[in-house]
């Protein structure tokens, strides 16, 4: 096991009814004038607008709203978000919505405080030291920001989907009611799961041996994952699973699956080229990355794979031929991903093979010895191998 | 699932090594003068003490030392930590030791800013809403207060082992080095394992149906244990079984695998009595009574005790007879405590038959109608049966 820090002093507020606490827990944080950031406005479809300024309201708190974030959110809505907080003197962000919206308003939040662009942080390695509060109410389980560090961003001048962290950028409290996720249409839904199942495998395979606690922990989450789905999808409105899943997306990625372990995050970058340019929904981009880049890397750990096809999906082992039970553990979550209605190719979101060098040159970014992942490494040749198998 | 609020503001720094930084630590999380509260004085032998010492003169922090801390904590030492802190300024309590050492620093923490006796906040249910700032430096996997809002503590003109909580009391900071623990004889070894293993138990078996996520992290952390625990009986030292089990140990008490589920707390509660009235381990003393608590109460839901034994002990599961598999997990669950040494009869503490009515008169404490537990609720009767059970 590795040494590592652990820090998530994020208060989480879980259950029916919580959004109405959002004013108090402003308040309790220290909280005196809110941006009150959100989406296109589902949220005022699903009650959930209503509740939380009547309940910023009841506890007086002046805020100003900013609404239009988009899946994939964009640089453009950051740097007028940090224009209205420095303008209005505002002390804390609250973010309605999902991981799209709680992700711009970190952006904005390390922003305000900060004299250069606020995309310095970005893909840079630079650590967040600086941050306004932010808090949130979740209406989508997906992203896991809720709960975590990290924050990704589009740059809309050249497309780049970059990420950048700091536990400053932990929410101090998250509100958590999923009511708020019954509605959401199926297909969103499955992105989200495929989101929180990818955040696991990115934790899963590493090459750190000996972390049990861990490696069980992620076990945990993606068992969830699949016991609840397929109850979704044949009652979308089943509030139990979608209370085991909206949690198992916060515990996913506040990193206490991921502790004392080289983590990878191949997949996420790969799967960033294509939303960004693409702008399809991160888990579906995920859904077609991620057992891809599991075929293209199963050989360097065999056992590894097998052990996921074994104790995740069930797959007796074959003493004989590990490779077989490794391939089956694939092939059972590919069915997983295809059974909640998931896609398996990159064409399915516009993707033609001649373009494929043109996304290998984005992903490179200018620098052509880049590499990703920590499980196995992925410079160009081999980020070109592993799109051009899930065409 | 039930709703939750969940707030684990831990920051855990996990390694070899890690000890050194706590003068930084005592520091960044405020601390100006500092109470060094610690044992018998292991940690003289296995370096604690020295480096933590070095640790706080090279941050420049002055600190006053009280030793002394038994396992079981009493009050008296608490009176005197109280009055120390007080007399001396102290604005920030280190613990250097195992559960009892942290155990008695929360108390002398919650005492410090408190007009009356601490011991109103034991076994009254009243909220510890505040409390001075203690950070830790574990040196024994068994307790989980290095991440909990707990605090137990035996009264010596009574000999009631109470306990009093409140999210106040949870460590500023804990720093997890599992090289000291492994020295730690496999006796004491053991009770803690035991003593993590129950902190599950008594969150796994609950009256809350759907709760999958927590259901499974619950499985995580036993899995671990049946996992690690017999390579520490073959080689004590072996830091990456000390490793998994110390952060088991944690993530067994902070909560991440109790939350959306009523919980029982019936073996605690039954154990107490044992280990402040014959000075047991507290772990030792939850190895005899817990089986005996599964057995008493298996029949109110035979469908969970078989799903512990499928998932947990890797039972088949008998769909004829379930009741068949619940045994079978039980049983299983017993011999796994005997693999470790623990004992199996409170005879091995010298209790006595002619004595447990005088147990279950303590147990009592004046209120002939009290009970425990949630699962089953356990009143006078149910408790001598279970102590009798297990002579």
């Amino acid at each position: 096991m590795e040494s590592f820090n652990f820090y998530s002093p994020t208060y989480f507020d879980f259950g029916k009814g919580t959004e109405s606490n959002a004013g108090q827990l402003v308040r309790q944080f220290g909280g005196s004038k809110v941006l009150l950031h959100y989406g296109g406005g589902s949220i005022k479809k699903n009650g959930a607008y209503d509740a939380v300024v009547a309940s910023l309201n009841e506890s007086k708190i002046p805020f100003v709203e900013l609404g239009g974030v988009y899946p994939n959110p964009k640089s453009g809505l950051v740097y007028e978000g940090i224009e209205t907080c420095r303008r209005e003197g505002i002390d804390f962000i609250l973010a309605v919505g999902g991981g799209s919206t709680i992700d711009s308003s970190k952006a904005i939040a390390l922003g305000v405080p900060y004299d250069g662009d606020f995309w310095d942080f970005f893909g840079s390695g630079k650590i967040v030291e600086k941050a306004l509060p932010i808090g949130t109410v979740l209406t989508i389980a997906a992203a896991g920001s809720e709960g975590s560090p990290n924050v990704v961003i589009t740059n809309e001048s050249n497309l780049m989907k970059w990420s950048a962290k700091g536990d400053v950028l932990r929410p101090k409290f998250s509100i958590l009611n999923p009511e708020f996720t019954v509605t959401l249409p199926i297909y969103q839904t499955a992105s989200g799961i495929t989101d929180i199942f990818v955040h696991i495998c990115e934790r899963y395979f590493t090459n750190t041996e000996n972390v049990e606690i861990t490696d069980r922990f992620c076990e945990a989450v993606m068992l969830t994952l699949i016991n609840e789905s397929p109850k979704l999808l044949r009652d979308p409105r089943d509030y139990e699973a979608r209370a085991n899943i909206m949690w198992a997306g916060m515990t996913a990625h506040n990193n206490i699956c991921g502790v004392g372990r080289e983590q990878d995050w191949g997949s996420h970058a790969l799967e960033h080229e294509i939303s960004a340019l693409y702008d399809c929904p991160h888990g579906a981009g995920l859904a077609v990355i991620c057992p891809a880049w599991m075929e293209y890397v199963m050989e360097h750990n065999i056992n590894r794979f097998a052990q996921f096809a074994v104790r995740v999906f069930g797959c007796s082992m074959n003493f004989e031929n590990p490779k077989e039970t490794a391939f089956e553990g694939i092939r059972r979550f590919r069915n997983f991903l295809v059974s909640i209605g998931m896609p398996q190719h990159l064409s399915e979101f516009g993707v033609k093979e001649s373009e494929i060098p043109k996304i290998v040159e984005h992903f490179l970014a200018g620098n052509d010895n880049k590499t990703v992942g920590e499980f196995v490494k992925l410079g160009k040749e081999e980020a070109g191998n592993i799109y051009q198998s899930c065409l």
